[in-house]
């Protein structure tokens, strides 16, 4: 067995962090599957380690899963710092200081079903390149990456195009009765506060997923479903009742 | 401050394995909100820990969080071991072999919104009462228990009465294009496996949640987030387009 020296393994581990992740411009896909999406995706492998090779007490030293796969890879972070050319046809999301890495990963799963065709956050949120985000992207991240940016210049951008930004809050109208363009901003907001005061004053409409229970229930739902939920009206509503 | 002994603290502790919830019928929820709304639901307290009492030191070697909440109960488990009559009028949850505790506390919190009339899990579920869960169940846990039974058995039940059962299946029938009853049951699959093949038997219905991408996109959905879609649309149906 080809043995990790003590700097290599410090070197993996401190890809964990954001800061060690921007600097070296690198970051850590775990599993077969997960690896072979992104080389499919055209992302280029900076380096791998195989259990096989440097045995099982390593890898889960550099591992971050509770129960390592067989190989871990390190790949180029690509360069996402271009906000793109918005398309006045396209429906996009934007995230407003989600901080959970199972939710933003589950969020970038979603947006890749969905075909939504952009995804941007603020500053504050959690990196898209943190190993748990990654992982519970399943993959996604390969084909649906994150543009990080200021939200209020965004919003504005997609004001001066004339197109709509749908918020979701608890005082919003009713999504399955009121109109939904197929085109434009849905913004999500922090897993307890929402949406920020000062995005919300820039969106156009306001949508709330309505409660079907009889009685005292969940006061919200969690930030992923509502996104899925979100994201499912605009996309049925755009292809079966055009 | 009244420090808690050695006995105290590994008996807190062992709350968090499900054969010693079992045996003393009590477990763990953390958070003042998460607590109120527990007393509210009428569960009864058994004990609490506060920080202000018992310093940070001892609330952090009884947490399960990573950042320990000013409160921490025990709380007496109620009995949820009888399936109850099954309402020909009902809509039914039917969980098999879901694993992830954060899944399973989101089911939770999605059925007490969508308002369904029971949820169902097979045995080798995660248990309802493991701390992950009732964290991310958001109090949902309080209104909304599960039932843990034989799901062929479950099936039966409702086939008997004539109730349809779907499941959500990659070759299922477009769920936004078929017909929905208000009423039955909708079993939901393994988090990699989707649902048994013995329990698929027993389906009068199978759904498939579209994917709208173009080109290549995600395999699947989480289970949380495809139970949230299926749910809506049974939902939605039902209210706005009778």
């Amino acid at each position: 067995m080809s043995k990790l020296s003590a700097s290599e393994i410090k070197h993996i581990k401190a890809l964990s962090g954001k800061k060690f992740r921007d600097e070296s411009r690198s970051f850590i896909v775990e599993g077969e599957k997960m690896l072979s999406e992104a080389l499919n995706s055209g992302f280029e492998l900076l380096a791998s380690y195989r259990t096989e090779d440097i045995g099982e007490a390593q890898m889960s030293r550099i591992s971050s899963l509770s129960s390592p796969s067989p190989v871990l890879g390190i790949l180029r972070m690509p360069d996402t710092s271009t906000v793109p050319e918005i398309q006045s046809k396209g429906l996009y999301l934007a995230l407003d200081s989600v901080r959970d890495p199972g939710n933003l990963g589950t969020i970038i799963r979603i947006c890749d079903w969905f075909g939504v065709d952009g995804i941007f956050a603020s500053e504050d949120c959690v990196d898209q390149f943190n190993p748990k985000v990654v992982q519970a992207s399943m993959g996604s991240i390969f084909r649906k990456s994150i543009v990080y940016t200021d939200l209020e210049r965004l919003c504005r951008t997609f004001l001066n195009k004339g197109l709509p930004i749908y918020s979701t809050l608890l005082d919003g109208k009713d999504i399955y009765e009121c109109e939904l363009k197929p085109q434009g901003l849905i913004l999500m907001g922090n897993e307890s506060r929402g949406v920020s005061k000062s995005l919300r004053a820039l969106c156009t409409d306001s949508l709330l997923i309505p409660s079907f229970a009889q009685g005292p229930h969940a006061e919200s739902l969690n930030v992923a479903v509502a996104t899925a939920l979100t994201l499912s009206e605009f996309k049925r509503r755009d292809r079966y009742e055009k």
